[in-house]
């Protein structure tokens, strides 16, 4: 089986789980617990905070670990939102692009049903970008808040979020990114960023499921999501998944120092992989930005097809992909995000996305570059008689 | 050591972690994926869900997994109180216990601060139990929810939920318990319990931190707490922590099998730990319910000395035990707990609570009895010098 479905998940690293092991056996302390087995524990959950500040160059305190990217999301969402409403009133707006995460978009439409905000949506170009002018368009007085997703899960598209950030931050608007599909393929400093929160996920990136992790500015005040005994600094209450924690932190780290190298080797055989592809089948399109996307992520239509026909076909022939992301997976609407890029709804229905982790070899992707002209074909052929 | 603060956490169990494993290494897919990979986590998720359902004699479908237990309180009482005044605007408040966990009261505290909830507190009597009258006194037509938990995680003063829970239903109203410290030691049966909403955590159970569930009888509506992607039937989104759920399921399955014959015989050790430590610490108190109680909680006062050097003391002595709650560990306030059970301030501040697992021997609570003389002596005399 070639795997090509890592932006759904990843396997759990060998050397995550040698880390999270004895948190997993003996060392099972509570880290709020003052006897030695907590202690423990906290001293273990203090390094993984710190591991996880290291990379995102921010100070420890800052960190807030979560259940996975979509709890992080939610937490930045509505955390951020609802403590600058209950301080000024008036700001009763969020602003989100088109093509966030269903954690995002979903967050902001709770925010509109229960606490009255406007939720304003900036447009995408063709390829999926963001523009400075679009998000100027659609800032007010009253936004509180603006959320564009670093790198998006379907076709792959890095917004300019550092450019974006600046915007927000020059008219004093916090600016939260989505980072889950980023993490482990692009700088994720958020000095550099300048971003005020910054969500990310175990699972993307060879940690364990339930494990996630926002950054959070300095002061900027956050209502938690989940309340209780005040654990996380007071910002995410329950006794803290240790396991997951070192879990998330060992991976990140381990990504982190592999980033660089992976990123350029990944990006060079997602290139001759969309080459391929673009060449061998016919009326095949790339969806996304052809340049300004993540290493690991080539997406296209295949007019003339379905996507579910095409996954089934690959998967016979021994390589496992999706049609776009897992959430979505086998509803039969068209896919927001490549509406939101202009694409109709019955180039929509014949998306298929091909994901890379960093162990992705060249001879994979020229056997799974073969199996996608088969499969179209066969598809294509099926379909007209 | 001799490990007593099993209500804090407990290790993992060998059999839960050989039944995560596979969902930790070969079999990493994400549930919502349309592929074999995927389709594989969707039915060890699907098993698990069939396994706690068993358990709670509920269906699958009411079952949804969370991040733990603080996770699953708050999903119950802000996610059950908002979808009723979504639809009945008039319903307006909730009713807790005065000696809820801080999940329960902080989760009230919110709907008060930004949805405008009224939180009525059922005070307990001395011995830490709610009666019918109580709850009775504060019942109204605007009452949206009424939350009791099952059995007190400092004290172990076991609820009459079934009576409680009759009387809510009698008023139409949904009544939510938190099992967290009930589970493994209590029957769970939702039917036999009446409630509408039960939480539970699995690391309390011998699973890993990090996983936890919330029951939802039938067509309860209830928001999310964390929305998304929609997974678990649009109740908790995220892509699920499938090895947690596992582990879950599996402890709680054992617990649940072997629990007549544990809590009989804990109970025993329980009682002639509590006789030995009365018969030999002058002036210590027990605290909460003589009988009404949890099998693995013993819990006392000792006036003279303080909670905290106690346990130094103890655990000098190896015997690991804790002042009350972990999530309060550390605080210098009196736990809100005893102070609702109308014991003085400088009283509670001597708390001690010794709580087991179904491992507990004899011999070690033989042990830890005469440690405990001891080292209340020793703190006694040394604070009179």
């Amino acid at each position: 089986m070639i795997f090509l479905d890592a932006a759904a998940t990843t396997p759990v690293r060998r050397e995550v789980l040698d880390a999270m092991w004895p948190y997993l056996t003996g060392e099972f302390g509570n880290p709020s617990s003052h006897h030695s087995l907590g202690e423990s524990a906290a001293a273990a959950l203090a390094g993984a905070r710190a591991a996880v500040s290291g990379v995102l160059g921010c100070r420890s305190g800052e960190v807030t670990f979560t259940s996975g990217g979509t709890e992080a999301d939610n937490l930045a969402m509505k955390g951020i939102a609802l403590a600058r409403q209950a301080t000024e009133a008036r700001l009763n707006r969020v602003v989100i692009s088109a093509i966030e995460h269903p954690a995002v978009e979903e967050s902001a439409r709770y925010l509109e049903r229960f606490h009255g905000f406007a939720v304003d949506v900036i447009p995408v170009d063709g390829a999926g970008r963001v523009t400075l002018e679009a998000l100027a368009a659609v800032l007010r007085p009253e936004t509180a808040l603006v959320s564009v997703m670093y790198a998006n899960n379907e076709v792959g598209t890095v917004q300019p979020i550092a450019q974006l950030a600046a915007l927000a931050r020059s008219r004093d608007i916090p600016f939260h990114t989505d980072a889950v599909q980023a993490a482990g393929w692009l700088p994720l400093d958020v000095k550099a960023l300048g971003v005020d929160a910054l969500s990310i996920s175990g699972h993307k990136l060879g940690a364990p499921k339930g494990c996630g992790a926002l950054y959070v500015r300095g002061r900027t005040r956050i209502e938690p999501l989940v309340h209780g005994g005040g654990q996380e600094r007071g910002r995410r209450s329950g006794t803290e998944n240790v396991a997951g924690a070192v879990g998330l932190a060992t991976a990140l780290t381990l990504a982190h120092a592999q980033q660089l190298q992976t990123a350029e080797r990944v990006a060079a055989l997602r290139d001759r992989f969309i080459g391929a592809v673009l060449g061998t089948v016919p009326r095949a399109v790339l969806t996304g930005h052809p340049t300004e996307r993540l290493p690991s992520v080539a997406s296209f239509c295949f007019p003339g097809t379905s996507g579910e026909s095409v996954l089934l076909e690959l998967e016979r022939q021994g390589v496992v992909c999706s049609s776009g992301s897992a959430c979505a997976a086998g509803s039969d609407a068209p896919s927001p995000v490549l509406t939101a890029l202009g694409i109709e709804t019955e180039v929509a229905q014949t998306a298929v996305r091909f994901s890379f982790d960093s162990s992705i070899s060249a001879v994979d992707l020229e056997t799974a570059a073969q199996a996608v002209q088969a499969a179209v074909a066969s598809v294509r052929t099926l379909g007209r008689t």
